[in-house]
């Protein structure tokens, strides 16, 4: 019944990959399974009393719910998005400097059909968001990294880098970062760090890709202002989300920047999904109208900084005695687990008969090899006595790597 | 405050286009603005209050609704269309044969990615849906383009067509094909022409995509089987959609097609949205569980029957006299004008100033100078005394043209 398709597939296609997160989700429905393989969050924090308030407007406003909506979002949702992030961006941005999208997913899509031609390259952290690598890899990027340390990615190092790209005539086009408890590194990149950065960027002509998902949830410490606030020269944008603040099902995501490229993106939604759906915009707006968004996410950081809490007492528990090393985060969604001399494939097949799942290092590397001894460990999801429980299986699995078969 | 982005812009962004429909969506509030331009279902056929019952899943299945979803789509909604479009579809395909989208045009997208390497050709028909031009484009697709008569396109000049660009070295892809009620130009493509386009698809080894958003909006006549039931090599991919039989707030569409090409989409949708609402693919479902699918169904093709038979009418009251011609489309959303010797564009600019919007031929062609004498007209979204208005101000402007100024 079927001809062979994968023969007319496109070069772009067969060197495709498929995500290990996306793909797990299917195995993590299993009875006794427990996940740290995802980047969900806990179903507990979802404020479905306060969401479905809004339920009402199915009927009251159905009309314009069910309706297509303008590409560039729906503007009371903009609007208070503009206000909303001020702090953050030093300043309110103006309509023209906002869009909408379908997730925050989009904007790296959306950003890659850009400014992406085919070998132009990405500088990105190592490790980094591994949908990223995958995002712009489709429009034909490559990429060099820089690593990072406790403060984030080591931006003394960029400079070398550039000139060294450019002197083998390759053309580095922007860098991608993480800039808030990154995925997966957990690390966060100090002010003094953000500052230098606009500072490289201004000074090689390039533009930055700050991805903030995680910032607003913070368990300890002062937020930083954002990239894009020390950026005098509009080389920067931003991305956020309402996935971890409120609900990935609602879909929406936004970018900030300068309005020739906010422009150019939204030229492109229009090709590919015409406009987001007003029915999740307009009911996010009525949450976030109420003043819901920020009376909730308190209840957001408590529960996540409880299992941020339990992971690390368990880490500790199970995981110091065998030369197994992290950085605490100080928000977010992950810790980044330093396997020493453990390859993480290995440690993740073996994790996953014991039914826990983690997910390697390697698909969150541009250079696979700097995350064969790392692994990804999400807290949210889990509550604190199954965390307990998960680590300890975990451990299990260390310890038979550790000791030879009879 | 901005640095120059458009000289990083990538190439596929220098020469993309914004779609004028989109544009137009902006100006079509002004007061008393008669809009022929869109594709926008009338608000006053959705089905508000049924749609509306489901609001209480809000509440009773919030943490299901707020969480993320697979990237396939919610499964029970997969299983009712599969049962659904069995009749048209010739049989009911299996779960691993469809895929859930951002919209029908998020299918255009996803099969850009699977299918396109810069410089393939994709056939189209001329006049064709401007948003698939552009999503094709954007991925470096060239065109050829095949006429349409009152059946459709004209299948029998394909192989020509195929082996003069074969020899002139180029590949061909693709054939892409609306085969209902055609966006732009109103044709159905008949029985014989469907099951002939298979068998030329086969002996040329080539796919074929079958879009199909306003298939079940058929004011007269009978239902006719789609092309992917005739073609038993399994060479094609059909995408529907519920913007027209629902609603496009909901921003659903899906693909059916073999498993190999729908896995592949799959693959390319986790890099560019990761998955689409589970509010809205749930409400959806609850809405076609109901019976609500098929129950509202006729009451939308009435609504759209009579503005039609109001648009044929105001057409003969108006335009005959002026050399203007057009087919009686048996579905759908819209009217395709022959303007004779009068330029289109020139038309949409003066219908405009007397506050009637239009759509020029020519973005709706690989060719554009198809296009310079032809116009799309809707008929779906004003009511009828409003068509009559609008139609008034259209010969007005089309007399005005034909007056050489004093």
């Amino acid at each position: 019944m079927s001809n062979n398709w994968t023969k007319s597939f496109s070069a772009t296609a067969l060197k495709s990959r498929p995500s290990p997160v996306r793909e797990l989700l299917k195995v993590i429905n299993q009875p006794g399974m427990i996940s740290f393989a995802g980047g969900m969050p806990a179903p507990d924090v979802f404020p479905v009393e306060q969401f479905a308030e809004g339920a009402e407007l199915l009927q009251s406003k159905g009309s314009l719910l069910l309706q297509y909506g303008t590409t560039e979002g729906y503007n009371p949702l903009r609007e208070f998005l503009a206000k909303w992030t001020a702090p953050r961006m030093g300043r309110e941005v103006g309509l023209d400097e906002i869009l909408l999208t379908t997730g925050s997913q989009q904007v790296l899509d959306l950003f890659g059909w850009a400014m992406i031609d085919p070998g132009d390259v990405v500088i990105m952290e190592a490790p980094t968001y591994m949908a990223a690598i995958n995002a712009f890899s489709n429009h034909g990027a490559e990429f060099a990294s820089v690593r990072m340390d406790d403060v984030g990615m080591v931006v003394g190092e960029l400079p070398a880098l550039i000139e060294k790209l450019r002197k083998e005539g390759r053309k580095v086009k922007f860098i991608y970062t993480i800039v808030n408890f990154q995925n997966p590194g957990g690390a966060t990149m100090s002010a003094a760090r953000r500052k230098e950065l606009t500072e490289v960027a201004k000074r090689y002509d390039l533009t930055i890709f700050e991805d903030d998902p995680y910032g607003y949830v913070r368990f300890d410490g002062d937020h930083l202002p954002s990239i894009f606030s020390f950026d005098g020269a509009g080389n920067t944008i931003y991305a956020g989300s309402f996935s971890k603040i409120l609900s990935p099902g609602v879909r929406i995501g936004w970018v900030s920047g300068p309005k020739d490229i906010v422009r150019q993106m939204t030229v492109f939604k229009q090709a590919t999904d015409l406009c987001s759906s007003p029915i999740t915009q307009i009911l996010t707006h009525e949450y976030c109208r109420k003043g819901y968004l920020d009376s909730h996410l308190p209840n957001i950081i408590a529960n996540y900084r409880v299992k941020r809490d339990a992971m690390e007492q368990s880490f500790k528990k199970h995981l110091s005695s065998l030369g197994i090393t992290w950085v605490k985060p100080e928000g977010g969604f992950f810790y980044w687990l330093d396997t020493g001399a453990i390859d993480s494939n290995e440690l993740a097949r073996r994790a996953l008969e014991k039914k826990v799942a983690i997910l390697p290092g390697e698909p969150f590397c541009v250079k696979p090899e700097d995350g064969v001894h790392a692994a990804r460990i999400n807290y949210t999801f889990s509550k604190p006595d199954v965390i307990e429980e998960g680590v300890s299986r975990l451990a299990q699995a260390i310890q038979e790597m550790k000791i030879p078969a009879k």
